[in-house]
């Protein structure tokens, strides 16, 4: 089979076609499984006749030739001809429209059949090989309801691509026909992507029209595959994965170096200047950095009393990492200097290359890429914040909490290292294991970074910051595996074509379109979020409930319109709101009395809020109705305090949830939810006295329905990709 | 022609059908200017045949009969018939499956065209006649491309409906088919709107397939019109204008009567009692309230020395309002009371009616509304906490501003209103004129306060949060002329299914469907939010920019990362960020350096934040260009601080910004957003000062990048709706 195909692109390279005929394509198609119609080449009226006998009428005659195009539009393709009289003016047309483009004529079956899809494979610059599937003939372009996959698929993904469609209801029983063979649908994609990943020469497949007969048949019936105008083999050269692993483990012992760093060298080092931010030596410093420091200036003698070398030949050791921060022409010069004197890992703080756009910067990226390449340097950036590990006191910001956690971030830009890291242990009481900020990804990119803290066992849960990435493919294939045992939560940067623009002015990175992010983020499981405040939002639920165990979820609070707002909010994001059954109505209806209270789920519970005993038993008969998977309370603390007379009645209430309450539940995933809009500054300090007692007993708690809602549900959703994929691949 | 439609909907009704036939269907609609098939009934073979030569081949025969459905399936209709043998083959084989449900035979021409759309009526239960368009044939289903809007029609209505569909390309040229002859399809439309306004016993029209041949014409092949169930007479019956517009000038004479109450009273007045909330009379008399107020309870002498009379009977004098605070089943004979007595104006507090969706709630409400109505009563309520008029110091919850404002507010939900006031007023220093909560709305609805916001000179913007309406049509009609005069922005809880039953769990009412709503926005200009704090976002921006002029956004700030998610929050709700013009480029670059820089809008200009006359220049600059309608700025007031080493300097920039900043940007709407991580109480503490400072140079300021986007896009389309709508209709 193969060696068929092979030989059918050879002969198109030798011929100089960037394509396969109509006649080839299939062919191709047919060898990687792909059902295709039967045709037959002919070429004389005689022969054209004869093999329509023989297929059976009606039948479809096309125009064959390597430089036809616009075949329908030339009147090129007849269809329905039904008899040997209609066949014949057909093949005269045909042959005359050609004229000396002429290479025969196709005979085929006239297929039959109201639905029509289109199957593709297309080459993306970051991610390889990907598989389309979609509605086809003439909706394709004006409806755009397609699905795509990054190569290699498995069953899962293509039933999951045909699920998606807005048009699968196509797909099953559809006005009288049958409906469609899944089996075939599975063959038409599982051999695009394999034709992808062994023939990374094809540019793109294009099946269209795909049709689905009237008893549930596929047939690919016209297609067209388009190669790389490049003269790479036909033969694939296989990735040399023993050589990859080895360099991965240099690479992850490199990290682990620079981040327990015993000694580190600040070439640029500078003192404080009063109304500047405070350069990398002195955050180091200041922050107790717990290895050996060495700053180096050619200008100074010392900095606040510490020695300063005039370079880094004159350290008295190599140092396990060199952060570089002087002006960007004067870094190839300082890389050299790196090289010479043996220190191999490095980061450079310096920005002004790639990013700009601009043609001086650009060069001096290149040229420090090849310098660092050709002396073998780790760079981490440049354009970028390099190190905040807490365990290490290294950090080259100003202000971080001192203490370790289990949550890690990669991030491509330094400010978010910053916000995200603030947020999320000011806000929410989460701490670091690692975090790196990395830019304009020189040699080490976000790939590598994951890989090392997959092997990294302070590590439980992974965020990443990513504008754009180098090898969308290994990322994929990493992200897909370390996944499954370390969630992984990524805000990816610009989406949209304004972000995009914004992505390439500030890491100089490429930032990948939207549709094939969203099949990374399908495949992989990884749970993508919008902004820096979401990525906290979620790391703050997966942390304290890992996962849970569906979306059936139960809203319980006070007040109507607010029962509404959280009832829509939930909804918006797929979380299901059961409706309670009459049997545990009626249990609710023992407790809570109908005036100014709603129990059909969201349940408006008011009484219950001032009465700890009753609250409890409402939990109880919510919890072991077993029509529920998690529940959300939400409390209005104007309404508790003003009710109860006071702010300690607050604490009173999540101190209860936090104990009693929470038996109750049986286990069941918490979520709480306050309000507070009154300015009164006496309900308002007590927020953060009521977040700290819910964190502190692992209870997530948000200050906005929408937020604590997306949270949830993308946990939820994170859950259930975990359960569906648990038996290994 | 109005004569002839009764006519034929006249002969279905006599004849006991509810619905018309295929050919009855069709003549209907054309009396309504709909371009429909020419089609003959015959009722013989000979006649077939001859009517089809007369029409010319290929001919469609289809069954005719009032009782023959699922013609397609039942192989009644036969298309594409190109001979005279055809036709008395197909004739006799549909005479044949007809039986005895036979009345005749329609035949055709057989219209070709690859593109079906189809094109429908139907009554909405609270809004009426709504008219439908979309991709037709077999995808209608499957696909759900389709668009609505409320009758009557207007032909801005039609254009906007064919430019809103995703399959609008097909509208145009398309495959070599010549483009959708645009007043042809605006026939069908506003013929179908016309119909649904004159006809409301029309229950449905369903045009499929309504066909764009190759030339553009339009054509409707297939048609159905199903009449409701009742007995309706056929003639419309007359809105009694005049009687409308009377009442209304009564129901806005009672409502200011209310709202600008000399007296009132409260039945069930209570004392404040520890650990629960006050009641409505010491609400009233604790905010200062400035009429004569009466407390009556028969159980009480006096309420903290204050005479409390036995009942309405006992008042000195008929009071404008009388507020009901007394458990659900005593509500009746108080209202009896209040008719007796002449007190006609009635605010019911007490809840446990129909929201409560158990049988003796609903029968109570049912009882009350029928005292309300055969006594004349002017009812808010019941189920909500009814005024807050600050200029008449009316409050009946605990706290709130004593300032009037220019912004009202009708919100269904009681929590609603004391959150979304306490959020405005405290986060953004904006006041109300008017707020009234209504509950269940017994008499008075969400339609009788608008109409009096809308004569009310106290009020500039009204704000509404609505869970169901009782007279769509006129909510409808009302809305899309008060918005015109004072922007509406609302709030339309139950939008989702968890939502609509949460909303019929509250106050009893019908939510409606998603699509409708959409088309009362959309066609109103009606201003959609989807929480309390996004409306007041929205409320901010339009309380001081009134308008702006375009989406063309110019943002800068400092940061990256930050630049990247400001261009994707904006892009997300189409706010554009164009690109700069080299020329605009080249002038920033003179003063803006290109390390750690962006230009390229997101315009990332650290260097003029901390030199404020080059940030001016910048802002010259960026005004001057052209380019752009709208400035974003965002502070980071992290990095702010510690670079000039105090919170001062973020007083200094938002001075700057207000006073000498802006008259760089010559008059274009500005708005600021801050971000603040950092868990540094010196930082914090400036937060309220800057956003004091701004607001009260009236610049919106928003500590969250997508609700500031989210704020200026629905401001931007308010604003391009005005200017489209400009022109009286």
């Amino acid at each position: 089979m193969t060696g068929e195909a092979y030989e059918l692109i050879g002969r198109a390279r030798r011929e100089g076609r960037s394509s396969l005929t109509e006649f080839e394509s299939k062919k191709l198609l047919s060898f990687y499984g792909v059902p295709v119609v039967e045709e037959v080449i002919v070429d004389s009226e005689g022969e054209a006749v004869a093999r329509s006998v023989n297929i059976g009428f009606p039948v479809v005659l096309k125009g064959l030739g390597a430089k036809l195009t616009h075949k329908t539009e030339r009147g090129l393709v007849r269809l329905n001809l039904k008899s040997e009289d209609e066949v014949r003016s057909a093949y005269g047309a045909i042959k005359k429209s050609s004229a000396e483009d002429w290479e025969g004529c196709l005979v085929q079956p006239f297929i039959k059949g109201k639905r029509e899809f289109v199957a593709g494979l297309l080459q993306d610059a970051q991610f390889g090989a990907i598989v389309m599937f979609g509605l086809g003939g003439i909706f394709t372009e004006a409806i755009g309801d397609v699905t795509f996959r990054i190569a290699p698929l498995t069953e899962k993904h293509v039933q999951e691509m045909l699920d998606e469609l807005a048009a699968r209801k196509m797909l099953g029983t559809f006005r009288g026909e049958a409906a469609a063979d899944r089996n075939q649908l599975m063959k038409v994609l599982m051999g695009l992507s394999r034709l992808g990943i062994e023939h990374p020469e094809i540019k793109e497949v294009d099946i269209n029209p795909l049709i689905i007969m009237p008893n549930g048949c596929v047939k690919a019936v016209d297609a067209l595959v388009v190669l790389d105008g490049s003269n790479v083999p036909c033969e694939r050269v296989k990735p040399r994965e023993d050589e990859m692993a080895c360099e991965a483990t240099e690479i992850r012992a490199a990290l682990d170096e620079m981040m327990h760093a015993k000694s580190v060298a600040v070439i640029g080092a500078t003192e404080a200047r009063p109304g500047e931010f405070p350069g990398m030596y002195v955050c180091m410093r200041n922050f107790g950095y717990s290895g050996r420091l060495y700053p180096v200036n050619p200008n100074k003698e010392d900095i606040d009393g510490v020695k300063v070398y005039p370079d880094v030949a004159s350290l008295p050791e190599h140092v396990d990492l060199i952060i570089i921060s002087v002006p960007r022409t004067l870094v190839p010069k300082e890389l050299k200097k790196c090289i010479a004197s043996g220190n191999k890992n490095v980061h450079i703080f310096t920005s002004g290359f790639k990013e700009t756009g601009e043609e001086e910067g650009v060069k001096l990226q290149q040229e420090i890429e090849h310098i660092a390449r050709e002396g073998g340097l780790r760079v981490v950036g440049p354009n970028c914040m390099g190190f905040y590990v807490p365990a290490s006191r290294m950090l080259t910001w100003i202000t971080a909490s001192k203490v370790s956690g289990p949550v890690a971030l990669i991030s491509q830009s330094g400010g978010h290292a910053q916000d995200f890291t603030h947020y999320t242990t000011s806000r929410y009481g989460i701490h670091f294991s690692k975090v790196i900020s990395y830019g304009n990804a020189l040699t080490l990119d976000s790939t590598d970074y994951l890989d090392y803290l997959d092997h990294d066992d302070e590590t439980r849960i992974i965020t990443m910051y990513l504008e754009g990435v180098k090898d969308g493919r290994r990322l994929f294939t990493l992200a897909e595996k370390v996944n499954r045992r370390k969630p992984i939560i990524m805000l990816k940067g610009g989406l949209t074509e304004s972000g995009a623009r914004a992505v390439s002015s500030h890491t100089g990175s490429m930032a990948g379109g939207l549709r094939v992010w969203n099949a990374f983020f399908r495949q992989s499981g990884v749970v993508s979020v919008d902004s820096v405040e979401q990525m906290a939002d979620v790391t703050l639920a997966m942390h304290h409930l890992g996962t849970v165990p569906g979306r059936r979820t139960l809203v319980l609070g006070i007040g109507g319109g607010m029962g509404v707002a959280v009832a829509d909010s939930c909804a918006k994001v797929s979380l299901d709101l059961p409706v309670l059954s009459p049997e545990t109505n009626k249990k609710l209806r023992q407790f809570i009395s109908p005036a100014g209270t709603m129990i059909r789920n969201p349940v408006d519970a008011y009484e219950a809020f001032f009465n700890l005993d009753l609250l409890g038993k409402v939990m109880h008969v919510l919890a072991t109705s077993g029509e529920i998977d998690n529940f959300v309370i939400w409390l209005h603390l104007d309404w508790l305090v003003v009710a109860k007379g006071g702010g300690s009645y607050l604490e009173e209430v999540v101190r209860y949830l936090a104990s009693e309450g929470r038996k109750h539940i049986q286990g069941k995933p918490l979520v709480v939810v306050w309000k507070q809009y009154e300015p009164n500054p006496e309900i308002i300090k007590w927020i953060s006295i009521i977040e700290g007692v819910l964190l502190s007993a692992s209870i997530p708690v948000y200050g906005d329905f929408s937020r604590a809602a997306v949270a949830l549900s993308k946990l939820a959703g994170y859950s259930a990709f975990m359960t569906s994929h648990s038996q290994p691949r």
